[in-house]
């Protein structure tokens, strides 16, 4: 099956750019909704932290480190480095007896305004501390910390990232069709939309063994510290707080988004094939109004979907649009 | 005819993300090849800054102000707004006895990293001079001083858009379809990508009447000032330098890119559809190769489309490849 049109960019009344994409909404069962080819293999990318985050907490590791709900939401987040963020990752490593130096995702410049300009006009280099995914990262060596394996935790046979690929498994239902290295340096594992969506539908109804604690721990901590997942202005962090605790969502590069609904036992997950997160977070936004969880006239909406695009003098030069049949 | 696959982006021995559009080669006689829809109507937002600087040389008021070839370099021009492009801006206003207030287009901060950097840590805000597209304005009012127009010159009906409308449709040998605003508040006509191919033939075939002449000045600018139009690290500033001399480029918003090849006679047109400037930096550098103005080991083939991507440790997770059957 072909991708389907999700997002259009419309300008003077003509149609000047389309996002096109894959989007499937499952519950318990299997599939309810689908735009596109739920069976497109995609990476989830950053979209798949709280699968990654899973045997950090059913392993007893987290319990062993004593983590906090905030903790486990900097787990499952691509954060902005701000000071929140920043200054728990590094109380978190304190604690672990670790330091920024044992972490392997790599230094950048934080998307924070404020961090990024102390750092820039003090001439400050930034740290892994920095990385958005370094609160994945302190997960990682959590856990390893708990499975005793070696310092290089983002290696494909390392316990940590074995353990994370059998979670990745069991959560979409599928044997992983390929792998990648991620921005942060882990391996990350191909999926069908399907299949994550699956996964999403799972931590919507996590059940009550011990995984299913897991997931539901796991999608708590996420409602709960909306602000940690991502920061301030940042879509996740938005959306999660304009669902009022029906909704987590969680954002990966290249266009990825998902969404978990406890009430409605629903998950969501969606590929722009592009890898525009513009169109990922409009066409989001649309199946969040599609499932009730925003209204239509929620500011949230209007940002990332329906209001007015503006230029340099605050002038409306166009809107996104939904395409046609997209949520319907 | 629908939208052809351009270009891909691999990680992990899998396709992870496309870029659909249309590219069109023109000579002087019509396509010479195409890929995708020549027809699909798109806005050339910044890429067609030369034909909207045709009237302003033509007209005969570019020489009434004695504007250099510096200058013309700045009226076709998307800039950095580094210093090398604010300063000589002001010095156009001021030779014209206007002021920064004059201007319509809007100010933000510059790309131009150390003039950004100088904004950002003074707490200065950036003034319409930095905005990218400041030079073109300042050539609008340069033409609007030779017509004696009113303050408001990027009204749709103003006699300078008026001027830029007939150009447009003599270049690209079409009525316009529609028009929208532009980020910079001038009024942007539609075409399709074969009709803004045709006028870039236009340019590599100037002719030698007044309107010609204006076309052979204008190319001739924009290949001796390739820091001019546009800056450090910018795709067309790369690129006209990696041309020797053998091609003007010019990129636009919402991943349009166009190129003038005088020795070749030949004009081209891409749009991606989805409209990502990786997209259309890829793909107008494939084109290039194509053509034989770039040599696929060019540093600059390398960094806008076949060498490997890499993340914020300096590992290598994939690439951009050119997808099946373009360009060639």
């Amino acid at each position: 099956m072909a991708a389907a049109e999700l997002i259009e960019l419309w300008r003077g009344g003509l149609r000047e750019s389309a996002h096109l994409g894959h989007a499937v909404i499952c519950d318990g069962k299997g599939i309810v909704e689908a735009w596109g080819d739920p069976g497109a293999v995609i990476f989830p990318r950053s979209s798949c932290k709280m699968i990654q985050a899973l045997p950090l907490v059913d392993s007893g590791a987290a319990d062993a480190a004593g983590l906090s709900s905030e903790e486990l939401a900097l787990a499952c987040a691509s954060h902005n480095g701000a000071e929140i963020h920043t200054r728990r990752v590094s109380a978190w490593l304190d604690r672990l007896g670790l330091a920024e130096s044992d972490l392997r995702c790599g230094a950048h410049l934080p998307n924070d305004p404020a961090e990024r300009r102390r750092l820039t006009c003090s001439e400050t280099a930034p740290c892994q501390i920095h990385n958005n995914c370094s609160g994945k990262h302190a997960g990682f060596l959590t856990l390893n910390r708990h499975l005793g394996g070696g310092a290089e935790y983002v290696e494909l046979d390392h316990p940590v990232q074995r353990a994370v690929r059998d979670a990745f498994e069991a959560e979409t239902g599928e044997t992983v069709a390929g792998w990648g290295i991620d921005g942060c340096s882990a391996p990350n594992f191909a999926v069908t939309v399907a299949g994550l969506a699956r996964a999403m539908a799972g931590f919507a109804q996590p059940g009550a063994d011990r995984r299913g604690q897991a997931r539901r721990r796991l999608v708590e901590a996420m409602i709960a510290h909306p602000e940690l997942v991502a920061g301030e202005g940042r879509a996740c962090t938005e959306m999660m707080r304009a669902a009022r605790g029906r909704a987590a969502l969680k954002t990966g590069a290249e266009a990825v988004f998902v969404a978990i609904l406890p009430e409605r036992g629903l998950g969501v997950a969606l590929k722009v094939a592009d890898g525009a997160t513009r169109g990922s977070e409009a066409a989001i936004a649309a199946l969040m109004v599609h499932l009730d969880i925003f209204d239509e006239k929620d500011p949230v909406v209007q940002k990332y979907l329906s209001g007015p695009l503006r230029n340099w003098r605050g002038l409306a030069t166009g809107e996104l649009r939904r395409a046609s049949g997209f949520p319907r």
